[in-house]
């Protein structure tokens, strides 16, 4: 398939096959909107409904659903929405006979620019949890703190450990975050100490938006979870080591997570993500029942998508690479980190937040924060042939992350998800 | 001062000293809308606002921040706001002379009797937060799971030990909730297994509202934090201990905790709780600076809060004594537990919770939870006279949170936070 409506290069992100959705405004439209990125636009889906390319579409609301300022109507429509909305998507791109294309005065009029828009958080984020699905990530930082004999938690291969993070501090790709101070204790004879964190990392991680939710006290199947996640973005969960080092026994990271998270603005679908499963990692010892593939539903759920974490240093214009990883080497699936979360009745609502964890990968090169690849700050990591290194994160070091899924001659991409890191204040 | 509008009784949680804000709604009128309790009355926000009681008030559009179905507008006001509103009130109340009373056609033009309304929850609560504050409890649950020589952590005395936690499972009081079900290890020697919670438990805390929040990167002083708080309210951080004990290393309690909160519906100002205000337990060592008390607001930073806790077990009629302690036990202030989340620059929204923690104090009696008064269901805990036991919930069983502050001739009371746990699904 093919989009006829406007050129999309093969190394775009924004193929006919992906079709991510966000949430823009423009300079002369300041109230946000929700749109669809194709090559270098994005599309305008009030203004489609409008023109009627979603009529007839069992369930929805066109007009008012997107004509709202975020997604979270959208997704808690449901699969049964969501896909003939992605077929006509796909009809009107690839058709050019398509009656909606005829009317068209040019594609200005139903699209804008990238260059010209300013993206938005996707969604009202109700709440946002975090896991830790990554074995690789939980081993190395488990040798890190307890030693190679105790590096995994009992837990650790039954479930997917997760706890919940701060929703108001998401912010979008492209927003500064300011280095946090706080409490730390450098030497663990002397009291702690307050100011600047010293060790601020990054983490590569995704994230994945929860589309119909469940009612408290109901808890989800492994099947229902398969069809309840609404798609997936790059996010870096940026971490002061230090101010977590001290402050997370008994209770779990706080402030050394809460100062600020990173997504990409564009949600890609788990539609568009299909014919990129591949095996999740073989689990040993085989999980609980709950937490098994269901009947129903393909057994292959991890996602072949390439991950690759880069650095602008402080003074530079030139990024340099720290991580290429992959999503498909995270031990827990998103269904399962899904069903496990409401398995005791949590209930999730359209729209809440959960990140995959760190994704680490066997190699070196694919480990997904400074903490491992600079072995808690033991050894330097080189910035390609530049000379410089870095241990963790500098002021004004912009950290990008990227990713896309490599089909036969297009791709499925993310964008990026960057941040600046401003000096403390 | 004394209420001249409806009849208050000396025992009344609602005095005219009080003047809690919630959100109710009544079978003729099903919006739910801002109210305020005053005796067995809920005061109409919307309509005294349409009379014109609040007229003149800077910075208070009052028709519309009464007429909406949540305070959160009015809880982002700030001091300025709130403070001639508690006086508006008080005149109105007090005086029988006053202007707007004059033109009552009875109390029913402005109020309902409480016997009538359905309360919501006040908030849109964005975040929700949970400390560690009390420390009898962290001592008593330390000692239960690491012993007498390692009971409190090393941080625990320089901050104020917190974790995020679910805001979509905040209900309030009289929701009833399910027991959850879940993975946990009765046996540490052999895997885990799955089932409903055996181990279920409620933990005495207070929630407090945040008022006008601050930007991303911009930390609070506690000269702030002390401005920055709307009211607060009890709270059942309702507990499946064996859930947590399995899931909860590294990262802190998740699904032993995400499956309910319960909070009473009335919001007690801080201007009301003022009166009642006690020294804080001694800190020793004296906290970094920016926690200590600041020099332009009152050094007594604790408030003198009765507590109880009681049961109703399942197939009875009548309640019996569980838990009495009180707020002013707690170790860690309201704004240093504000003024700590904020330091690294994380972002307060008005309508965020935040939990003080178990309130524990320093007899068996005031013991906040079932863990500490069975000693981890090591002992029974005999309910009154009745020859019944318990260690821990059982199904049916309703527990009832209560709180006030006693007054001369009055109280500032809480109303109450109560919930009947379901059976498992």
């Amino acid at each position: 398939m093919k989009c006829t409506l406007v050129d999309v290069a093969p190394e775009s992100d924004f193929s006919i096959q992906n079709l991510p959705y966000g949430v823009y405004s423009t300079a002369g439209a300041a109230e946000p909107r929700v749109g669809v990125a194709i090559g270098d636009y994005a599309l305008d889906m009030c203004a489609l409904a409008q023109r009627g390319l979603f009529d007839g579409i069992d369930g929805l609301d066109a007009a008012r659903v997107f004509g709202q300022p975020r997604l979270n109507e959208f997704m808690g429509l449901g699969r049964p929405v969501w896909r003939p909305v992605r077929e006509a998507l796909q009809c009107f791109l690839s058709d050019a006979e398509h009656p909606v294309r005829k009317g068209l005065d040019g594609v200005d009029s139903v699209a804008v620019p990238l260059s010209a828009v300013r993206m938005h958080l996707p969604a009202n984020i109700g709440d946002y949890t975090d896991f830790y699905a990554s074995r690789e990530h939980a081993t190395n930082v488990g040798v890190m703190f307890r030693g190679k004999d105790n590096a995994l938690m009992p837990n650790w291969t039954h479930l997917p450990v997760g706890y919940h993070g701060r929703a108001s501090s998401i912010v979008v790709s492209g927003t500064e975050l300011r280095r946090p101070s706080g409490q730390r204790r450098p030497d663990p004879e002397q009291p702690p100490v307050f100011g600047p964190s010293v060790r601020l990392d990054y983490e590569l991680e995704m994230g994945w938006f929860v589309g119909p939710g469940n009612e408290l006290g109901t808890p989800l199947t492994i099947e229902q979870a398969e069809e309840r996640i609404f798609g997936v973005v790059l996010m870096n969960d940026w971490s002061a080591r230090d101010i977590q080092a001290w402050e997370y026994v008994p209770l779990g990271p706080f402030l050394g997570k809460n100062f600020g998270t990173t997504i990409s603005p564009w949600v890609v679908t788990m539609d568009a993500l299909e014919p990129f499963r591949v095996p999740q990692p073989a689990q040993d010892p085989e999980p609980l029942p709950y937490l098994r593939s269901p009947p129903g539903a393909p057994a292959a759920a991890g996602y072949d998508i390439q991950l690759g974490v880069d650095i602008r240093p402080s003074g530079r214009d030139e990024f340099f690479p720290l991580t290429r990883s992959n999503l498909k080497y995270m031990y827990w699936t998103l269904r399962q980190q899904l069903v496990h979360h409401a398995i005791n009745g949590c209930n999730m609502r359209p729209g809440d937040l959960c990140g995959t964890g760190t994704i680490s990968g066997p190699t070196e090169e694919a480990f997904g924060s400074m903490l491992e690849l600079s072995w808690s700050g033991k050894k330097d990591i080189a910035l390609g042939s530049s000379g410089l290194t870095r241990k963790f994160i500098q002021d004004n070091d912009v950290i990008r992350i990227t990713g896309h899924c490599q089909g036969d001659g297009f791709r499925v991409g993310f964008g990026e998800c960057a941040g600046l890191i401003l000096p403390a204040q």
